[in-house]
């Protein structure tokens, strides 16, 4: 078979055994998981093995050593990974919740009761602890899923879905409810891009060029995540002890993740009062800054900042910071230059509290709080299999109910159309 | 400047008016409907005069009289389009709304909250009433709205489009809120669908060849409506008055759209009694049964099915037949051939309704009741934007709520992350 066939052939046997998993109670979805979770730990001896093939190739291509120990797989990391499983079995099922019914003056009763999407198509890069996660996401929420993982970590993706596949065989699931394809080149995930028939929603996971390259190519709806550019607005009215401490949270508690700070707006009426101080504090902590004219003229030790500053995802401790003449300016600011990510006002106004609430339409809108909490496990959400940063389907972090759909639910007695 | 260059300013401008929509409150937003509505009526001359050019053209391009039927704007069908924008006005706001929310360990209140989606492309054909009609339900729930009609109305589109827009200038609103593509062949909707950085979602309404177009070159997600291939199961226990009601409604009623009952599906048991008597009742209403062995056995009148049949969308007076062994049954047939849009069954028995509800996933699930009803004003959504038969976003019959999505937000005190 070519690898077109063998794609195809994949993403039919999905489908197929979609219509299985959609069937299944919570109880055996939940036994599912747990059985896959023993499997792992059972079999950790075997999965080093396997991870061990990939650590070496790794090494002999020059893979940095951040790169080799992400990579890598031992018992503590095992069990981790089976406790994943556990706690997604833990979690609440969302399949079957009618989220509202109504009556329709004819006695119809309409409602809409949650679904699961179908097929998930998850394409991932080197970690392959995303295999087992991801896996067990999509199988609570009833989907069916196919990865396709990155070559660096080949032979422990195959080991690892071998593993979770047997398991799941073992309980009477058929074993299309979970594939890994088993080509890392590009052409592996072309083909899985055109399977529109079985596959009903594509997720990458991995830097903006595998999620420009799968949204570019796919025919299959893809939920992007792109940069977060996140701002904080210190509102004339906030609190200055509570800004410094939010700001230096957002900022350096971990700079390298898409909901840190990246752009700090100043009220004006504020600035001569906050800046100095809190530019102190950040240059104290070796971030470097870069400002307006209005910002440097209260803080002459930043550097000045030029038009990419406002778009510059920096990842790192480096922070824009603008002075802004109020509110306005500051979401005008956001809507121009934002990612569309997280935005926090730090205030102690009610109505600007309000209004920034209500015009800032970013996936996470925050008052007085870190921008670090946008993410599915601060919000709430009980696992987090992405954050979208664009509105279609879902809107920020992604927990198990954007692992479905809802289809309308109609009882009657009799009814026909007039 | 080129095509290109003017699609992509109308995009752009129309992003920047999306910024304005969105913070429009409910008040404004219905004054806004009204005055459009008002505008039309009172400049029904104008549109008339406008609409005659396309009548004209069309007849000397030779358009079927249905097609010129569609086509034709008089005082009445201007008062009808009014009146549809005054309906909008009169329906309920989705955007605020917030979803729900929930306290965190940590106290921080977090909560979901409707957004409009931002600007949405509408691609249509023939029929002038679609611009007004779209352009009220994008605009009520906060959206900027970029319309592309077909070149047989292309007066009539653009007389339409410059009215609403100047009714919504004149209520201080920036024209970038409402466009009308100016091109009419492909070349204007390739361009429209490369605008991904300022176009949310595109709808297309028409045939399967323009939604087919449309998906394969769109990087703007879409939303598709495909084929309805609606199924009615009698299961053994149906009241047989009840199922002969819901099936000539279903299928005679109105065949020719996408809700209207395409293949009947009918449990073994109660074969021998019914089916004789629907075959003839059917016959005598000049439907054309197609009916595997089974079904023919019980009515020779019918001609034999072929595979094809049963994926048939007919949009006519023809009907498919199947005798099947039980539910199991009827569900695999609805799963393999079934397009998702709706199923029902007919039954007495609680549990293989409850059965049907919960395991059918199509985009609606019915007891009791005639397809027909899958419809967005029959199941009280108050307006229909489209249909969607695939599961991203939305799924089933589509109002305002479907023209949103929603945000996090979250109330806090201070909480920075550990």
């Amino acid at each position: 078979m070519t690898i077109a066939e063998q794609v195809a052939q994949i993403a039919h046997e999905a489908r197929q055994a979609s219509f299985v998993l959609s069937r299944l109670s919570t109880r055996v979805k939940n036994e599912l998981l747990l059985a896959m979770a023993e499997a792992l730990e059972q079999q950790a001896p075997h999965l080093i093995a396997e991870n061990a093939k990939d650590l070496e190739e790794g090494k002999q291509k020059g893979l940095s050593s951040a790169m080799l120990d992400r990579l890598m797989l031992d018992a503590k990391r095992i069990s981790a990974m089976a406790d994943a499983l556990r706690e997604v079995a833990a979690l609440p099922d969302p399949v079957g919740e009618v989220t509202k019914m109504w009556k329709r003056p004819n006695n119809l009763m309409v409602g809409k009761m949650r679904i699961p999407l179908g097929v998930i198509g998850i394409i991932f890069e080197a970690r392959p602890n995303v295999t087992a996660d991801a896996a067990a996401l999509c199988l609570k929420a009833g989907n069916a899923v196919i990865l396709r993982g990155g070559k660096e970590a080949i032979n422990s993706n195959r080991a690892i879905a071998a593993i979770l596949r047997e398991a799941m065989v073992s309980k009477g699931v058929p074993a299309g409810a979970l594939a890994l394809i088993p080509f890392t080149d590009r052409q592996g995930v072309l083909e899985m891009l055109k399977q529109e028939e079985c596959i009903d929603l594509i997720i990458p996971r991995g830097g903006e060029g595998l999620i420009r390259f799968v949204t570019e190519n796919s025919r299959i709806p893809v939920i992007k995540h792109y940069k977060g550019v996140c701002h904080i607005f210190v509102d004339e009215s906030a609190d200055f002890d509570m800004a410094e401490r939010i700001i230096i949270n957002a900022k350096t508690q971990r700079p390298g993740v898409c909901n840190a700070l990246e752009t700090l707006l100043i009220h004006e009426s504020v600035a001569a009062a906050f800046i100095p101080r809190i530019a102190s504090i950040l240059g104290g902590m070796q971030v470097e800054l870069r400002g307006d004219e209005r910002f440097r003229a209260l803080a002459p030790q930043a550097k000045p900042a030029s038009e990419e500053d406002w778009y510059a995802e920096y990842l790192e401790l480096i922070l824009a910071c603008r002075v802004v003449d109020d509110l306005d300016q500051a979401i005008d600011h956001i809507n121009r230059y934002g990612s569309l990510h997280t935005e926090s006002i730090i205030t102690s106004d009610y109505g600007r509290a309000q209004r920034f609430i209500r015009e800032v339409n970013s996936s996470c809108v925050v008052v007085n709080a870190s921008t670090r909490f946008a993410d599915g496990n601060q919000l709430g959400l009980g696992a987090e299999i992405g954050i979208s940063t664009t509105k279609l389907h879902s809107f920020g972090p992604m927990g198990l109910e954007d692992l479905t759909t809802t289809k309308f639910i109609v009882y009657g007695d009799g009814q026909v159309r007039e």
